[in-house]
């Protein structure tokens, strides 16, 4: 029997005959040759066939062929530089398994609804293809590096009491007549679990369930979440340049042929090494001063403030210090100056914005109580959350990565929505 | 300033003075000398404190130390086979950073629920923290393997607007407006997936509202579901045969500290190799009989049912070849014999049960169309499902592997509930 063949791995078999079992891309014909390009999910191959070595009804069968029609080609492996991965595929023999007529995705322009209503044909598409393995190598690449460096995954759950910050933009469910919210953050849970473990990590999705329509908000969307015992503000920003210094010299190695098929601009990512600079809150507010976009002290960023900061840097920036009142109940004040706290903000530059926020955690006792009192939280839900400033505990840190929209930056995109396999967006729960 | 290593790297430091940041985890005293017994995340280390090495404070410090408490210790790292890594500590300064009073989970029995209401600590157990390292390394290995095999990882959704199996269990939320549902399975779009990527796989929760309080369910879970394009049910069994072997081996390599931690005998586990038995449902049936355990042809397998057709054999064994009207409406039936589907569990041995269910897929347009209409599902629901039979159908198959399940069995657990870090139960959201 005929061996069966990724396209990715047709240069291990040159000279040989192989099995090819994919779908059809794209067509042209010359007279009595065809150009048959196929792809099979790892890569695309150019299939050469002539009149002359099949037969008649096969050759009628590739002549009428359509875009995505199933097929399966037996041939023989050739070196050829013109073909997209340097082979290409000399045919003996095809079955067509499906035509498929009338693909709604044929090779021209199309608006972006009629491509999200698409999603799962859209998902064919090179482009689509280079975007979704780059996602699959970025969190391949930050689980490793986290692993290498002694962290474990530790899970964290989806439906929880309560929120973590804020209760307006979440989802609620009825959990066996109590009602239950989907998760925002896995953070509280890895407070605890990095008591347990040292260096711990959760990956899951999370949701907000907010009305906001940006080039930058998905509903639901994957994060990244470390905690780190024992690692005060400090340790944390060093982990963090570390991890994204490393994670990206990593995925430019992978995904160069990802990359090009985007056409992403390396020289932005090639920069990307420690250390990163860092700003205070108070010198941020200066550079929007100067760019006339000015914020008041307390407030947070928005999308063109986190742009002006970041395009005065040459690599990703970190601004730290911020007021409290504009963070989390759980971030430990800055001992110098307690209306700021020990957060810092990762902003990626070209306009991309946040992709990391993190912060030491008040292991004060007293001092977090307090806190979530002045947040309006209730005590009761929080208990075993005080609970671990009771028992043992440490000064600890951790930041929250998002995916898509390390993955927008990192691949250049315009829109989030493009980051993710099915996304969710305001007006969007399908397909 | 001296190094801070982890009691796992005090190896790689014999000799040298170190310092390690944990929590004491026991001790014990004889006059001049005190064994504190420390955990830090990594492991566990005895440490060896003199009186007279140490200031007369300290010493005081020591001597009414409780479990729990953050300690920060400087000392001279020695080999001492009676350690529990193979080196000990010679005390040299010691910092309390904490000191912990009257921690919940003393060194005694505690029963299940109050275990449960105090999982934020109860995860610092030895016994937990074993099985919690064994949920990490199974997920790893479960992805690598998957990953060097070709596949890329495509996530699919957790809000849904239909259901995949029926819709008595599931969790409802509002979505803007509209009614959404947590998913139960993401195997719907990794069919959608697995046509743009050939091999593809999702890992993400998954949600059942299940009012069933056994040994086996988890209401929130964590589920591996591997797609694959042009595999039939044959290819499916085998790669998963080649997945359970490949995994429980380097499982059992890299976690061999652990599975002694837990007592497991692993005897059972080392006999994971393929082939695998397989016996049809029709075979099965006939093992309950004899067993005095009957069900009705059609009747899918309760725990019990599971456990004794396991008995019959020395590892995890396949049941194929189940009836069309107890499985799921997406199956493809057997040509051979179109009342049973092609369709196989994996049942692991020692009473664990299911810890596989996969099928061959149904690829062709109008038999899917009328199997939907069959199960009262809504056609327009699922009109971006029958697109895949549309435009480049073939026949593919694929699994979901429940990790829940398959780590109580390799950690020859009693309850799925231990599996978790944080368990959702029927009568449980908390902590």
């Amino acid at each position: 029997m005929t061996q069966d063949v990724r396209i990715a791995e047709l240069a291990d078999w040159a000279g040989e005959v192989v099995r090819v079992r994919g779908w059809l891309y794209n067509f042209r014909s010359s007279g009595q040759i065809a150009f048959l390009l196929v792809r099979d999910g790892s890569g695309l191959v150019q299939v050469v066939a002539s009149e002359s070595d099949v037969t008649e009804k096969e050759w009628e069968e590739i002549e009428t062929l359509t875009q995505e029609s199933s097929i399966i080609l037996e041939g023989t492996v050739r070196e050829d530089e013109r073909s997209p991965g340097g082979y290409e595929m000399h045919l003996r023999d095809i079955e067509v398994v499906q035509r498929a007529d009338d693909y709604p995705l044929a090779l021209k322009e199309h608006g972006p609804e009629f491509l999200l209503d698409n999603r799962h044909l859209w998902l064919r598409s090179p482009r689509q293809v280079a975007i979704m393995r780059l996602r699959d190598r970025l969190m391949a690449e930050l689980e490793s590096f986290l692993r290498d460096d002694g962290f474990i995954r530790v899970d964290t759950p989806i439906l929880t009491p309560n929120a973590c910050e804020g209760t307006s933009t979440l989802f609620e469910t009825e959990y066996f007549g109590e009602e239950a919210f989907l998760t925002q953050s896995g953070q509280l849970y890895s407070e605890a679990t990095c008591a347990a473990f040292g260096e711990v990590y959760c990956f899951s999705p999370a949701f907000r369930a907010e009305k906001s329509k940006t080039r930058r908000h998905l509903i639901e969307f994957w994060m990244l979440e470390p905690e780190m015992a024992y690692y005060d503000h400090e340790d944390n920003l060093h982990l963090q340049e570390r991890m994204m210094e490393s994670v990206m010299a990593r995925v430019l190695d992978a995904c160069a042929d990802e990359l090009e098929e985007l056409g992403r601009n390396l020289e932005p990512l090639e920069r990307v090494k420690a250390p990163f600079p860092r700003i205070t809150y108070d010198e941020a507010l200066k550079i929007l001063d100067e760019a006339d976009i000015p914020i008041e002290w307390g407030e947070d960023f928005g999308a063109p403030h986190e742009t002006e900061i970041a395009r005065q840097f040459d690599r990703p920036v970190f601004v730290e210090k911020f007021p409290g009142e504009c963070k989390a109940f759980y971030m430990e004040p800055d001992p110098d100056r307690p209306e700021v706290v020990l957060a810092a903000d990762l902003l990626a530059p070209e306009g991309y914005g946040e992709i990391i926020g993190g912060s030491q955690r008040i292991d004060d006792y007293d001092l977090l109580r307090r806190k979530i009192h002045e947040f309006g939280l209730p005590e009761e839900e929080f208990s075993w959350y005080l609970d671990l400033r009771r028992y043992g505990s440490v000064p600890h840190s951790g930041f929250g990565l998002g995916i898509e929209r390390t993955l927008a930056w990192i691949a250049g995109l315009d829109h989030v929505r493009e980051t993710i396999p099915f996304p969710r967006l305001l007006n969007r729960l399908r397909p």
